[in-house]
């Protein structure tokens, strides 16, 4: 696959990087909003950096990648679709409901491979979790405990900018939720509040929150998040069933153990989210490719990106009304 | 402290037990409604038998542990408090809130060392956990997250006899909670659902739930209840604040540890409460004394035993009504 | 059983606390070469101090718990086979395998049920693992690691009158070894340093060593001994096999675990003797009264006192001669 | 770097990956004793194939990697020397001290870069621990408990080509040792039997073997080493000092834990060394390309193996003699 590269940021070059490892992709070109952020990725990959409009006219090109900032991810969708090229995007294609609808409609007009970069599905911890409740190790799963935490938080400036807590953080646990119940989830209740850092409140945003998923049939889902763990990136699901419990613990950086004083010591959670799920980032490339060589739909997909939108959108909804949301009333 | 137990059932032989095996406490008289049950006990622990109504009589008798039937307690700990004995009464007081608040008024009229047995705040993991919350040692506490499940769910006949889920099993937690927050809380937001046994559904109760209580400054607090977790007694808390986390993980029998087929396994957690709390029932009994010979209120009170109803009521009609409950309104 | 305990210091008071609690046994009289010790003790636990002489001639005593100085134990032990008393003696019968030996005769002169105070026996950790290993859980045994380490040295001149490290502290996992290895040892080799305190080095004895034993059919196990873990009382016993590996790993006080600087952090391993080996001595008592009442033999005997001893002895010459010592130069 | 590959099987083909991945390294050709290995690696990776000889005939090449058979890596290593090439050579150079002895005397006479394949020194597990005890975090270290254990047997040929568990299979354990002790060893003791395969026994060999090294100021080491735990590949080392211990323990695949039947379980070791210290071959590669580029020695170089393998003699020579062998006599 000759895959594009739209966004030469960090997470940009996160997917270079694993490109470049990886036998069944090349990386044909690199394409940035900054010409020389794109010229030196390029460089760095020995590729050559272009317009992002030359991508979508250069018939060679097989795939883009769409790493920019956030406001452009739904055209660049669209373009790439009608120029029928297969699409790996950033969550999320929008901030609101409409604009990602409207970009579902373009993809089912003009049907490509399009991956949705929600990179937890891709991570061997909560891959293997999924797996072993497919499996039936736990029985019938009943709840779902999900605590995923930031080590730092953001700058206030970014709250504004991001669609707040619930559209840009917790959306990946609304994933995880989705993929982890198989089921279509029907009521959200959100609690919020501002706890670390009070320019987040005064942007409108919290910086801790708790979120209870129902399901029709009664499955309960937990989510807590908070934009700042002092030690590290703090990213667990738990799965609780009629035939047991399973926990995807947090990864550390080595399995060494001291013991003295202060106690018995182990390392912390690993810190950032790119050395986390660096095996995810990889993962998911590979799911990309193998999906559109084998005429497949990906892990996750466009349709994922708006239903956990429409979960923000219940939560953000709940938070502000004070009451558990129907799902039904989110379209 | 010369006692008297009232109940001869199982939770009473865990205390008559545990008084044995007190230097400070003598076991003076067991009583029963069933009578050959009281003749046993005392007869095992080399003391007498008699009428509940004599302990109250019997001016060489310093104290009641009232371990009877529910509905009984409110009337024992009145009784208790109007003849000058100290009393140690099994939660809860009283099912419903008008019933506890007159048993209050009383203990307010005849002020006696009255504690309420809510025994984990006398286990040593979440004593240890509170004791390093209020050094200091996760900063300032932010979230809670409470896991609490029993190995086995109880007959359909005993849930409507109990009260329910929120008033019988969670009542604990809701304890824990307002122990380990230590500030009021102000909003409850309960979630239920019948995923066990049908017949818990049909007698009107849930078996699965879960909670978020949130308080005045903002701190959120998650109770998760299981009625059956098939691998044992499952209690953890993990509190989470702006300079660490501390979880309070599940005790096991043994630290053994096999490799081979199929993984690394250690023991599942204790299964029974008796068993895993055996060091909290003995605690208390020694506080209780202690209390009682330095007259000061002891660990858990009956004022207690009022605000964890006033939460359970809060969860109740959070359920019924699918909506966040302010404390307020429960009185 | 009417016991009487001879020795009321520090093990003796382990001892006396745990009778007290047993109902199975009645401290019946305490004796000390130190006859105000005695007496603080007696009346501690509501009973009489007596002349050691007068233990013996009492019809009215069931049984004597040794557990006096180490030099005493061969004389008391004979004394009570001969007054038909059964018999609890602290570990070592004596330094020297000659009056080891001799008391033996005695024993097999005049039977009486003796039990020998290889208190790990009866933890549950330990207890757990051999009963797992004789259920196959492992297949076949094929090499055992033991750690053994105490949390502080002795001083000195302790260590002169103890009889050196494999007499006094290696003992104990010789029995361990003897006990899980469960066929005859036939070679021992050992190495030993002065690594910690220069005194003891002065002394004649080590401070840190390590043991290897094999076994007729080839089975290894090695020893590793410290006088001193800064981090506490370390005891781990780990058995490999055809099918699997087990470890008894070290128990703590609790089970909490914090999260933030400097790791993730649990507590230490419990820091001394009598509080990791609570659960051991009360069980051991237990072993010897139901072993008296069934007429059976006791978990651990003379014999394997003795025993244990000529591992010691073996170890001692090969640490001296600086070669492996077949076991059967010892006798 | 231009780097060319000498030997194109299991461990060739790892190295091949390692270095197609390395930005810092070209791999510039391909040579096998089996031309057509040659090819095919070479192809996969976008090279070309030689013959070994044309590979110290061409000036463009700047370093070899000898990962052929055990016993042409001397000759190689020599050759590489006097061609003025960096070399990375598996372990060993040679399976006799006259064959190693004489090829450090051609690299001294032609000094270039030369590191030798001790893998485990780049593993982050235990360059972790080597650190953390360099920097003073268990006080002062006085024993070490290296367990060594390979998932399954070799076949019972191999056994008899390898020069044996000592030179083969715990030559790793004493580099390590070596590496941790950081000071000279003067005695091994070495035990070993037959306990897995008797077909390993009757070619001369043990299967499972314990070993004690001491050091000049008293430190002790123990090595363990199976050929079969049943359960995947078991790699530990413990670090014992004055102010406490590090443990270095075994990698899992991931960090998820089932709770039920039978228990709570986590996934067993890691199967396979190419997997356990796929990280360390990558490291060692990075090693290797800065200390030519520095022109310092790299972290293992061929006078670790040649000591190492002295230590193997003399616990070969130890087993046979049945008696502990000083270093000095190993020349």
């Amino acid at each position: 696959m000759r895959l594009a590269l739209i966004g030469a940021g960090r997470i940009g070059k996160v997917h270079a990087q694993t490109i470049d490892r990886s036998p069944d992709v090349t990386l044909a070109a690199v394409s940035d909003f900054h010409a020389d952020a794109a010229e030196t990725l390029a460089h760095q990959y020995g590729t050559r950096a272009i317009e992002a409009e030359a991508i979508f006219e250069d018939d060679d090109i097989d795939a883009v990648l769409i790493a920019s900032s956030t406001p452009t991810h739904a055209d660049y969708l669209e373009r790439a679709a009608r120029t029928g090229k297969a699409v790996l995007c950033e969550k999320p294609i929008a901030l609101d409901l409409a604009r990602t609808t409207e970009a579902l409609r373009v993809l089912e007009a003009h049907p490509v491979t399009c991956a949705l970069g929600f990179n937890r599905r891709h991570d061997p911890q909560f891959a293997g979790l999924k797996q072993a409740v497919a499996d039936g190790r736990i029985g019938d799963l009943e709840t779902l405990t999900i605590i995923s935490r930031d080590p730092a938080p953001p700058p206030a400036e970014y709250v504004s900018a991001s669609g707040g807590l619930f559209r840009d953080m917790m959306i990946h646990d609304f994933d995880m939720a989705r993929w982890l119940l198989d089921e279509p989830i029907v009521q959200v209740q959100a609690h919020g509040s501002c706890l670390i850092d009070p320019a987040i409140g005064e942007a409108g945003d919290v910086d801790t929150a708790m979120v209870t998923l129902a399901t029709a049939s009664g499955r309960l889902c937990h989510i807590s998040n908070s934009r700042r763990a002092c030690y590290g990136y703090d990213q667990r699901i738990e799965a609780f069933g009629s035939a047991g419990m399973l926990q995807a613990q947090n990864e550390t950086e080595t399995r060494l153990r001291f013991t003295g004083e202060p106690g018995q010591v182990e390392d912390k959670p690993k810190w950032f989210f790119l050395e986390r799920y660096a095996q995810a980032y990889s993962n998911e490339i590979d799911d990309f490719v193998a999906a559109w060589k084998e005429q497949r739909p990906p892990l996750a997909g466009a349709h994922d990106g708006l239903e956990a939108l429409r979960l923000a959108e219940a939560a953000q909804r709940s938070l502000q009304e004070r009451r558990p949301v129907a799902l039904d009333e989110i379209r």
